[in-house]
């Protein structure tokens, strides 16, 4: 059984993320299909990088992950065909698929090529539908990667933010920010000091505890803890930290070493 | 086969979604998840109550809805296995469940204790992905019930803005405002007086007529029906009451009797 | 296998679309359900119609499109089925399904009148969860259309806006505007002359290159091509057109002859 899922920045009203689910299905009647995301900010492929790092190796293995963020539609950028750890992606290579490698090196990658496998006609602007859904439903089939086209030496990486670190301090950013107001960093757990009770994570003049869950202090207060996702995030207790610190993807946060 | 639904605050945007289905999936390649809904107001355990009143007995028997609006994440409030009409949920025990438990009263109610049954690790904000999907999977796959933790007592109750009835007046309030403006109120079919197409509900001193179907006024009039969750609703033909009476969630109404 | 997708004007996050699905699964336990869409402007019938054209003719031949953007529910607007192409819809005849129909006439027509196939009780307000869902999982198992009730002679058609030609000028206008603020007119493909580079689009004094893909101009510039659904878009090469113009839904645009 063929498990398909899909992250775009269409929109789920689109009708673009509609056809895409119909050209997938036509092909493969039984194929399941399963929304990531249709609602990253559009053309935001650092967002699109992070929502796949969070979510796609909790599937089962062989899962297609079909990922369309992709400003450079109509330009020469490739389109490729990786294996990544038990999970499979089709997407542009634009550096979608630059966090998911970080962790783990692509054990497979094929740039897209054979025009066999796409639809008939390849419209300038849509290559979602007309070369990504038709390989997904054909390699879910069982057609071989190998096909595709050519292997790939090397995705391309985005440029990421780091952590840094000085002799006090280790500073980093806010990659992202939930629908709670929860400031999720670029800090993972496993560059992080030692937790410590007394710590303060800061950003800017504001201190916030940093606890091991939101239940160590009363509601209201601003607090710091490794999230779901194993990166340190600012959250205020059954609040938004987002509105009370006013803050923004790309600002500033700092722990003491 | 297996039916699961999911209802939370997470936002479908969320990777926390994603991970959800990822990991039910993973345990139970061949369960069908259907999103009740993902757009909850953050932590407004009300608003999920209220949708779960309104969806859930529409699903096929047996179907297990996991629901996570979750603001005591991390405390120690309970997550719940219920069973409650053809119905079973998975929830916190934080009143999401009222209104369902309300209409007929469970007749299973465990608490979850049993780790054996949640992922590995369980971390301290995301008890969704880390217990009830897994747990969802499992009981989805066959797993009794029985042994995922000791019987509870009883749900915790939310309370819930109960009408008011005087010698002339029957008072209700709006508890929700869907996204034609529509008002819909707390008054239920079976405690309304008989219609009377000359009867009035006002909302202030605004006067709705009192009909039962759109078509019984022209466009641009404020009227009152049950809609078709069997409660008293105030509507404009055609257009928004929310918008026309500025109304909010938590407005009085009132009928005469 | 049963395929029935849902485009509706309720909101993804309402019960409305969680209790329609939960009716077509306790019929029809079995049937693959895929949204179109529940984002659809509020009771704005030709947005919806313009959804199903550019989407329908991607599914599997039998798919079974229930739509349902119903201003007009609770007077005697008609409930349809129809078969066009090789795709079938229910949906209520308010003009809703125009432009699939314009495209290829109809093959079957018939009105539903048969209340054995709808929910014992229908409301006056939700004949898309009472009546429409129930005859879709009817349908999708095998009902023969013919039992819903009487032939229809021919749908209610939407007035459209036509584009106009003149001796010097074809003139459209704007009906959709995507997330990504390309502006979709209503110039399809075969009306339009032969593509030249040295051709520009005009909406007023502003004038867009007629381009074939994003890549043939510099980030920022604004371009006139022709989109994935076939019809002349004017977009902002990495950017927004809608943001650029100020344009909204309805705005002219020309080209030269």
């Amino acid at each position: 059984m063929a498990l398909i899922t899909l992250l775009t920045d269409f929109g789920a009203e689109s009708p673009y993320v509609a056809a895409m689910k119909g050209v997938i299905l036509r092909l493969h009647r039984r194929a399941t299909i399963v929304d990531l995301s249709h609602s990253i900010t559009p053309q935001d492929v650092r967002q699109a990088a992070l929502m796949l790092e969070q979510s796609a190796a909790w599937y089962p293995p062989g899962t297609i992950h079909l990922a369309v963020v992709d400003p450079g539609v109509g330009t020469d950028r490739a389109l490729v065909y990786a294996e990544i750890g038990q999970q499979r992606y089709l997407a542009p290579d634009n550096g979608l698929l630059s966090l998911v490698a970080a962790a783990e090196p692509p054990t497979c990658l094929v740039r897209l090529a054979d025009a066999r496998f796409w639809l008939p006609e390849v419209s300038a602007t849509f290559h979602g539908r007309d070369i990504l859904a038709p390989v997904a439903a054909r390699v879910a089939l069982g057609l071989s990667p190998r096909l595709l086209g050519p292997p790939l030496p090397a995705l391309v990486s985005l440029a990421w933010p780091l952590p840094r670190r000085t002799d006090d301090w280790l500073e980093g950013e806010i990659i992202w920010i939930d629908r709670f107001g929860n400031l999720v960093t670029n800090l993972k757990q496993d560059c992080l000091p030692p937790h410590s009770a007394t710590a303060r994570v800061w950003y800017g003049d504001e201190a916030a505890h940093w606890v091991t869950t939101y239940a160590d202090r009363p509601a209201g207060s601003l607090v710091a803890l490794v999230g779901s996702s194993g990166r340190l995030e600012i959250a205020v207790v059954n609040g938004s930290a987002q509105a009370h610190l006013g803050a923004h993807v790309g600002d500033r946060i700092r722990l003491p070493l």
